[in-house]
């Protein structure tokens, strides 16, 4: 059965995910919203370099526009 | 409960907040409107490099299509 | 007689995709999921770098506008 | 009270404004026009580097495309 | 008489292409299929560096968005 | 009174006018067409180089795409 | 008399012009067709570097999104 990308964003609502943009920078935090054109919204969000957490930020609203990737922490 | 971006920036309103350009530049203002297209007006604007304020602007619109994250202040 | 685009990914579903994006990243999972878009959703995602799988994802949204190809596994 | 961002501009119609462009060029010039894709009019626009003038021009048409961001003079 | 650019694909479909993609990447293929966004199926595709095949592919669908130009064998 | 960007390529027509292209890129000619694309018609095109013509072409359609800015002769 | 974009390629058709993409490649080639998206069809199209033919190609397809400009031979 197939499932449909924003069905999957839905399912990840309340947890970790981590984000790739195009430049190749990363941010991670709780998905708390996203709309249709995949702007999101992060709680806790972190930007990683290395996989490592480099800078802290509290809620960060990233526009779909910028986002490469969105998966979900297993 | 899920928020949805533009819901995010409306309680934003007249709090600072942090904005990430395209290419890596970086605003701090205080947050007094934007539009559907994420077009923002921040007042008492500055520029950051490596989170120092290096040039301050007084209002300033920046065009969503340049916008790659939005950060509330905490 | 000729194929649609969307027709080879409904074709795809459940099989393993490589998919190309701009800038040249590249990853490989099963594709579960996608839309008119061409919003994909692969799983057990991984990066690929000269065709050696560097990091493991679980599930994972790409958005189509970060894509350049997608060539079903042989 | 929020200020939408064409508002902003509507005030500045008269005055100086600085224009960032996408890639980092800025041009200083009185604003004496707009539309709704923020495409501008600036009558005796200069380019800047590093803040000093380095290029003159009469009047000029900016698309709203390669705008990042408009800030009035203080 | 002037010849309509989906109307050379048209004519194109069952034999080989050379697609030129932004940034300069190149395959080769047997056209498939295409769609009016310029999105394309490739049969037997391999890419070019030199005019040099430099890796197969099975079946590839080439986003349009990433498409510069399309050429038929001659 | 306000200017329209577009009323100011009106008033342009038959004269020259200086186009800079995304990338840097100046092209200098007189304007002879436009649409609300803002791709433009250049007769006499030659394109510019610090100020100095390179090399000259005839006539010259400029997508309007590409264009950043255009600013008649003084 | 103001000269429409299209008006201009309409004119060139049958005639050979040169074609400047995002980027700097050049095309030059007989225009054998458009349509309102500028996608083009070139015949006994060739890529040019400074202005010397490099390598040859039968038709081509180039779409629209990475033109920058087209000028008809003189």
């Amino acid at each position: 059965m197939s499932q449909r990308p924003l069905d999957i964003l839905n399912k990840a609502l309340g947890s970790s995910v981590l984000v790739g943009l195009k430049g190749g920078r990363e941010f991670r935090g709780k998905l708390s919203g996203f709309d249709v054109h995949v702007n999101l919204v992060l709680e806790e969000a972190e930007e990683l370099q290395s996989g490592e957490a480099t800078k802290r930020y509290g809620t960060m609203v990233i526009r779909g526009d910028s986002v490469v990737f969105i998966s979900p922490a297993r």
